[in-house]
């Protein structure tokens, strides 16, 4: 390790992925993780900075859609759950047994959910008559008021979404941002008026994750989970998981299509045009904090973070070269600049601080700010900044265009990351050829229409999961890997976080 | 009462204020109070969207007064109260005993908070070890981190704040954003390097105030509250009442100085310029969702609510005349307009449903939308909007001009509102003359300069209760309401919420 290394003290991200992420989003800013709960950090203004323009370009999504914002109480009370548990039992059952859930008359069963809430039993110096739990997601809160609001076919679609916090008993360890207690959550919940309709919204869900997913840079795999990982009380899941540099896959959103299950269970009804009341039919769509877990751990590099321009919370970084008696005042010109870019919606940093320039190098480098613009006196006479992309790559950039001169920095910056996603995404997934002979790092395709039990011997062979089929199936059919029979299903997997 | 009013059914709000209010915020669709908590409201599409315009505000002030958002955990260990109820108790002595704080020596009593808090003791089917509560304000978390955060005078002031959602077990009646049991809240923190910074602070804070009151068109009284009822830990309280339309205050926002007296509990301390270790000097500034409550209260009336201009979800709404069979296209016209508004940054809704004009004005009267635009085939003959403000009076607006047209009444709305609310001080603040004959819905100055007895005299005379010391006090000295003694020294009572 060169001299430079040692002194920055950054673990190496190629060879100890592990040690890196925890260790850079702490030098970096993000969080802080000496909040005396486990799992919960506390958001620095940097990661929280970073963390809302994350949230300001789904609120753009959301608002192109027609989705509302609405603001749910943070606590549930238990009783609430009788109809979630009573629905999740029954498709269980329904499941297992091959029937159809409508034949079922299922009373109450004690729920998974349970088992991963917090709860809230007392209230100052009382025990509360009903028990409380904090949100771990929505649903029981949600579908308890929709009866309320839907009435007519004219109420439908109906497109909420919210931010919010939420919080799972996590019991695994947990990572900033990957696994967290409580998690800065955003959900997005809808009703329609049949299945097609909800389908719709399904393909507008992936179409909004396709979006975001440009402007974040990421590279992700998206995929109908399998039955046995569908969220309860769902028809089908389709998980949208980004790929890491460790080639492990992160779920960084979901969205769900109910059907009329929750519908039924909660009684959201509905008076068709022809007066006939009628279930409506669901669909969820969730995101968290794990989308900028993502983003530290696919983009980051040995000097630290890299921040997608769509969300840096300063795009560009002006320092000025302090020089003891120059004639040119190089800090009031990169104000000027500064204020240029700012009124044209860049954001800027003029780090003026007397420091020593590879200090003040080394603390933009590992926040991930994607341009650095150097001012000195010699590239004011130029009438040049000289820029140092975080990408790699130097050039002087005139000065009497630096608004569009920058604009263009940036694009070229989040084009790199899209195409150092794209080279990892092609290295990283490879067809499976040899059940024995899994290579750590990888992810495996597959075509495959088998049995449960079929993927349930690939599961415990490969000690991978499967993350379902790909939206995007084989063009042509091919020989199942387990049974042979033909198809045009290809099915992931991966070691999953 | 008239048929029009009858067929309305909205309570007269000059007569009975307390059937008026719940009923105004559930019909414009602030906050749906069916969800099965008390105190615990589901924000409403409409609702969420005024309080974020609230919370925008803020977050510009924050931004030009040099403060950083963070977000901390909702969740603290019972633990870490040692500290705070130790401090609270220390000072509570003091004060009895009229001695200096720092001389006293004491253990850890069990502190009021304790009493109003929500208790997570268990999570999933275990009991935690440590007992966490959900945040009522975030002292103690925040405190918790500034000594790891705060080294040297260079790390000074440090200015941060964060908007998130706290609880309080409120055992009074519940009212929605008055008196709520999960709040939605904005806290800003600040540790300065002495008592002095720490008070220019305090000046800043209440500057603050007055541009978002400004803003929002309300009336308020900033007051010191008196020592029996400023925050615990705190040197003083500046409270930030707001006139409610029957007389009674509403606390809206509070800063408190907290000198050295938390930094001393937390050991927050920073080396000086000499190398010396002090502590910090600290402030607080915090609101609440019962800004909206004052806007909702203040500038309604008996159609509904009146949205200032600054936080109306939509300032303007056009209504189209539909008119079947005409050859005048006025939904397009209708759109037109709109996006010409929108360009120029104004919040617009369209209404071309088919339905009844009536019905349209009534919807968005009790919305509070501030300005109409009716458009109908002859006001596009006359290239004219008709436009109709929600606080009174009609007049054409030519459509050529038609941004600054609506900026222009616009800003006489909000010049109204003020107007309003600047009669209505007048109106209830009146001095007090006879203790035994105090009038219901007035608020009362009186020159006061007596005993802490002196005061709980009068609050048991009146039954109104000390508001504290106006932040701006008599021109002139005058004789002590009690006492006699000459004091400038203007006190405020009133019935608060």
């Amino acid at each position: 390790m060169g001299k430079g290394k040692a002194k920055r003290g950054i673990p190496s991200k190629g060879e100890d992925f592990n040690s890196w992420y925890p260790f850079i989003v702490e030098a970096a800013e993000l969080v802080d993780k000496r909040y005396p709960i486990k799992g919960m950090d506390v958001w620095r203004p940097y990661g929280w900075k970073a963390m809302k323009l994350i949230d300001q370009l789904t609120h753009h999504e959301m608002e192109r859609t027609g989705h509302e914002e609405v603001n749910f109480p943070l606590l549930i009370p238990e009783n609430l759950l009788d109809k979630e548990n009573a629905l999740v039992a029954k498709l269980k059952l329904a499941r297992e047994e091959g029937v159809d859930p409508d034949d079922l008359r299922i009373e109450v069963e004690e729920g998974g959910f349970k088992k991963e809430v917090y709860w809230v039993k007392h209230a100052g110096e009382n025990e509360l008559e009903i028990p409380m739990f904090l949100r771990p997601t929505s649903e029981t809160a949600m579908y308890t008021m929709f009866p309320l609001w839907i009435r007519s076919h004219k109420d439908l679609p109906m497109k909420i979404y919210q931010m919010v916090n939420t919080f799972r008993y996590e019991t695994k360890q947990t990572r900033s941002f990957i696994r967290v207690r409580e998690i800065h959550f955003f959900e997005a919940h809808t009703a329609h008026v049949d299945e097609e309709c909800a389908s719709r919204q399904i393909q507008q869900d992936l179409e909004i994750v396709d979006n975001l997913m440009h402007d974040l840079c990421l590279p992700v795999i998206k995929a109908k989970r399998p039955v046995w990982d569908t969220f309860p009380g769902a028809w089908y899941t389709i998980a949208i998981d980004a790929i890491m540099p460790n080639g492990r896959t992160l779920q960084v959103a979901s969205c769900h299509h109910y059907r009329d299950q929750w519908a039924k269970a909660f009684d959201v009804k509905y008076e068709d045009i022809d007066a006939k009341q009628q279930y409506v039919h669901q669909t969820t769509y969730g995101m968290s904090e794990r989308l900028l877990g993502a983003i530290v751990g696919m983009h980051g590099d040995d000097d630290g973070l890299i921040m997608p321009p769509a969300i840096a919370p300063f795009q560009v970084v002006i320092c000025p070269m302090i020089r003891k008696n120059s004639e040119v005042d190089t800090v009031a010109k990169s104000e000027e600049i500064a204020n240029v870019l700012r009124k044209s919606g860049i954001r800027v940093k003029v780090d003026s601080r007397d420091i020593h320039p590879g200090q003040k190098y080394y603390d933009w480098e590992i926040k991930g700010v994607p341009l650095r613009l150097d001012i000195g006196p010699r590239d004011i006479d130029n009438n040049t900044a000289f820029a140092a992309k975080r990408t790699g790559g130097k050039e002087p950039l005139p000065m009497d265009d630096i608004v569009n001169e920058c604009r263009r920095v940036l694009e070229e910056i989040s084009n790199e990351l899209r195409k150092r996603s794209q080279i990892h995404t092609q290295d990283v997934v490879v067809p499976l050829i040899d059940l024995d002979n899994v290579e750590d790092g990888k992810i495996y395709e597959l075509a495959f229409d088998g049995t449960d039990s079929h993927a349930e011997q690939i599961e415990k062979t490969t000690g991978l999961s499967f993350l379902g089929d790909a939206t995007e199936p084989y063009a042509d059919e091919r020989p199942c890997f387990m049974s042979g029979k033909l198809t045009t299903r290809r099915v992931l997997l991966a070691k999953t976080y």
